[in-house]
């Protein structure tokens, strides 16, 4: 074989390659639908979750190893959700009947420390109950509103992450909820689930909007309303 | 054959497999409006809802209008609901903290008539609180469990139908919670979502089976577990 037919056959060899593995790419990508379902994230995450270290998704990047005396490295119902929640990058918007978990504050106060838009709906009753971490969020600057009405509850559970992903369910945002009771929650960027919360959040949030109602309230109670 | 008959072979395999495979996706999205317009079915409702009229749900095929005074013929989140619910045509899995709704217990026990299994799983300290629908279920003769432990809480509100589709969220099924509280549900039949839920209900329905928990309660205690 000369020289010249050597280079050639390894040109053409090269060629077929590069257009073989495009072509397996193609199948591989045409065939996905019947490979299973794929599309936005959903995932179910139940309850009681263990107690374990969750140091490390509060500062990814630290190099030193946590000495606490929980469980290390395992993934729980409640490390996903506080990843999920830690994941948000520009806003969360957080509407929820009970909120005492001290990591779940902490997660939020995180949140707002980096600068991110957050804002928290929660229930009247709820505001200032023992262990209610509201007070601390509103300490620290963050939007909070309340439900006006005296007779009804707010008695959402979910959280909107950057407004593109979904966690709702059963589990209020207490110890009990998430150590002890069994509870259930989803986690989804389905557009078709996702845009009706956040519709629903923004008419709450206005709704709620203290300013809105000042006349029909006393002055307390109604600066119990504003955020901050 | 010569390595040029069978490169030429080769090439007509891979040009009809590319044609074969764009053919069949195409028609795969000609059929899809026949499938659903969305793929599988995803409905968020929330609440209070409307009081209005759902006689005809539950017997769609009278012919005699009802003449009750609340507003006729007008879809409501709680409608919706009844709606999903009564589209059972097998088995409902109904796994619920607190259950005192008049109009949801009269669609269970329509479904229990009709012969479809139904199952519930509800919370212990919920199952005789006044206006509780617990005893009448029973009664009938509808399967009933609770969580045994004395300390959790059965916290879900989620019902599957006919295993199929997944009806969950914040919702208690009272009449408190339909008709004041801020409230939501999601209905779907994504399988990714359905599986856990059925799952879950599997596993808490044996873990809450009272057979398995007799000699560590006493008998009154365990006698209460039992279903019917």
């Amino acid at each position: 074989m000369s020289l010249g037919q050597l280079l050639k056959m390894l040109g053409l060899g090269a060629v077929a390659l590069t257009l073989g593995v495009e072509w397996v790419n193609w199948l591989a990508r045409r065939l996905r639908p019947w490979r299973g379902p794929q599309g936005p994230l959903k995932e179910v995450l139940f309850f009681p979750s263990p107690i374990t270290c969750t140091e490390h998704l509060y500062s990814p990047d630290r190099t030193s190893p946590c000495l606490c005396p929980l469980p290390h490295g395992i993934d729980t119902s409640f490390s996903r959700l506080l990843e999920h929640l830690l994941s948000a990058c520009v806003s969360l918007e957080l509407c929820v009947f009970s909120f005492s978990h001290l990591e779940l504050s902490r997660a939020v106060l995180l949140l707002h420390g980096r600068g991110l838009a957050v804002r928290v709906l929660t229930d009247r009753d709820y505001m200032s109950i023992t262990g209610s971490q509201i007070g601390a969020l509103r300490r620290a600057g963050i939007c909070v509103r309340h439900e006006l009405s005296k007779v009804v509850h707010m008695h959402h559970k979910f959280a909107l992450v950057d407004g593109r992903k979904l966690i709702t369910g059963s589990l209020n945002w207490t110890a009990t909820a998430v150590q002890s009771n069994k509870e259930n929650v989803i986690v989804t960027e389905e557009p078709e689930l996702v845009q009706p919360y956040r519709d629903e959040f923004s008419r709450l949030w206005e709704a709620n909007d203290p300013a809105n109602h000042n006349h029909h309230l006393p002055s307390s109670t109604a600066t119990k309303g504003w955020h901050q």
